[in-house]
């Protein structure tokens, strides 16, 4: 079984870029990942761009600015998996024998792409009478402090550690710690979410560099390479029935094809970086992918288990709340945040003794619409 | 080495479908592989979807109407090499071992997105002062005319054998047969072009499963499998310099990776499905995969060289001139011809011992972005 490492890693900062395009972002991240590499960008054989709302062939642009014009390449979609997805495709590639070494970027201009709110598409009926995305998990949210007693407060405190985090992260959109007030009065965006509770739109691009284990031996690369043991992908159906609301099978049958491909369990996991554009699927994900048992993970988070010096940290990046949601960039911003930790280069958010990180994305149509995509990525030392 | 066989085959009629979607129309082209296939749906355990210009997360919503939510799949994007790059996606899943059965598909709802002609990006300065694709075409080919001596009656005998060839297809977007008066008369759109050297604006879809050669062994599914022996990809920069202009190395250069991987040349070619966008496309496709020498492809249509009886079949199924050009469809629609063909279920088009088919698919940007992409598939029985 061909073993696959990532030897690279680059991101730019994530923020509002009003000045730059998705593609001048994303050669910024890809020239990141090379330099963190320290290869010859020749080595590259194979590429996958993710984006959403970007033109067509933008992951060709992208390879033109950075000098890889050639190389096959395929721009992949999958909603808010997108980034992770184009990783998959780099996975596989290795796998498959196709390239030794493999460039995976997601990019998104995404203040470019829309004015406003992020709306939803014109065939969605569902959306069109008001179930947008921040709806749709408002009611999420509300189904489970009716199952399981979550307070206003413990949903607040997920955004304050996240928010927190995020003020370690020089690549950060937001950088500013906030306190359970401040997210309790900020502006009401849909019932019990204020705009707090809410990942931002945000423009960024981040890459990562796979190789092969042999590739890796073979260039005496092993001291920081670490090793990729599972991207699995799963499509699915947006939660709104009753039963599904409060736990995301979906995100429970990824994550299980994902344990098994890399040969651990929930138990061994020291860190997970996870979906969490707003507060309440942070809860939905993290129980998902069996790390806490269902209705118990937001008393741990009061309990402050979730914190960076915690018993399991939550999105030390800062996640989608606090780095940031450049969509097809998040996917890949999350391994490069694991890498970081489990190479123990992540500065004043490191975690002490970091192993076994699991890095978590999931996207979709706002309701209804059998349009969703779940990756889960497992990455240990 | 594992090998890889197209199984099943399925396209929708290409056309005008104001009533369609494509996520309805991708749904019809799949149901009627894995018809064709014979086999249980829950065979496949992966798949790609191709497309340009639909909304996000579509390949989700076809997978969710044929009963297949739940595997992985990604939505791949090349510009109008986007089907073609979704078939090297199952490809390369069962090469790694990731599925034993895949599916792979294009569907493009063109109608829907674009109200007129097709228009160049916002971000694209060339084409906004003019260089939209026929434009550019339009340039090639008169560039053409000059260096070989390349007719005008000459270039519109591209179109009236394609035309011709796509009234034998009962899916093509085009049944009737045209005349070289017909073309030359036609509405002018670019210099030397009229209406009938472009390709139309169509809908459509088409879809492919392909399975390891163990698996069909083993389900005794060889007597209609079709070796997919190879499915190369690059990308590159389109051709506006004067020295890339009439002949394409981008296509030579993936014709010969492809050439490579299938262990077979030029001359072993009995068939082919080219990116006829235009007429002039045709003849730079040809050339450049090496089929005619430079300069000499146009004077070899004129002898009937390239007819359904000819020595060397061009566009057995109509081409984009003649079957249609809904993007992303239009590279699994090759495959589709070149299965049929090779099966010898291609009817009233049948070509008389059709062993070896090449498809060729090239998309990108109008003009000086380096945004193309461009793939080859060598086929056998």
């Amino acid at each position: 079984m061909t073993e696959v490492y990532v030897i690279g890693i680059g991101m730019t900062e994530f923020g509002k870029h009003p000045d730059r395009t998705a593609a001048d972002l994303g050669a910024e991240a890809v020239r990141g990942a090379i330099h963190d590499a320290g290869i010859d960008p020749r080595a590259i054989e194979t590429a996958y761009a993710g984006h959403v709302f970007q033109p067509m062939v933008t992951g060709q642009q992208v390879l033109a600015q950075v000098g890889l014009a050639g190389i096959p390449l395929a721009n992949v979609e999958n909603a808010c998996s997108s980034g992770s997805t184009a990783i998959r495709g780099s996975f596989i590639d290795l796998l498959a024998g196709v390239a030794d070494v493999s460039l995976a970027f997601g990019t998104e201009h995404l203040t470019g792409a829309f004015k406003g709110a992020f709306t939803p598409g014109e065939d969605d009926p569902e959306a069109a009478v008001g179930a947008t995305m921040p709806a749709v998990y408002a009611m999420r949210a509300r189904r489970y402090m009716e199952e399981f007693g979550l307070t206003r407060e413990q949903l607040a405190r997920i955004s304050v550690k996240n928010k927190r985090n995020a003020a370690l992260n020089p690549l950060a959109h937001f950088k500013k710690d906030v306190t359970i007030d401040d997210v309790l009065m900020a502006k009401p965006i849909a019932e019990p979410f204020g705009l707090l509770d809410c990942s931002p739109v945000s423009d960024g691009a981040a890459a990562v560099v796979l190789a092969t284990g042999d590739w890796v031996r073979r260039h005496g690369e092993q001291s920081r390479a670490i090793r990729l043991r599972a991207s699995a992908l799963r499509t699915g159906k947006v939660e709104t029935a009753p039963s599904s609301m409060t736990f995301e099978e979906l995100t429970r049958d990824t994550a299980n094809d994902a344990y098994e491909a890399a040969g651990v369990g929930p138990e061994d996991i020291d860190f997970a970086e996870v979906h969490d554009c707003f507060t309440i699927a942070e809860v939905l994900r993290i129980e998902g992918l069996g790390l806490w048992e269902q209705g118990t993970y937001p008393a741990a988070v009061e309990r402050g288990e979730a914190d960076l010096g915690g018993r399991l940290p939550v999105n030390p990046s800062g996640g989608l709340l606090g780095k940031g949601h450049p969509l097809a960039a998040t996917g890949v911003a999350q391994v490069v945040e694991l890498v970081k930790q489990l190479r123990g280069d992540a500065g004043s958010r490191q975690i002490d003794g970091a192993r076994v990180g699991i890095a978590h994305c999931r996207g979709g149509k706002a309701a209804g619409v059998e349009g969703a995509a779940c990756t889960v990525q497992i990455l240990t030392t």
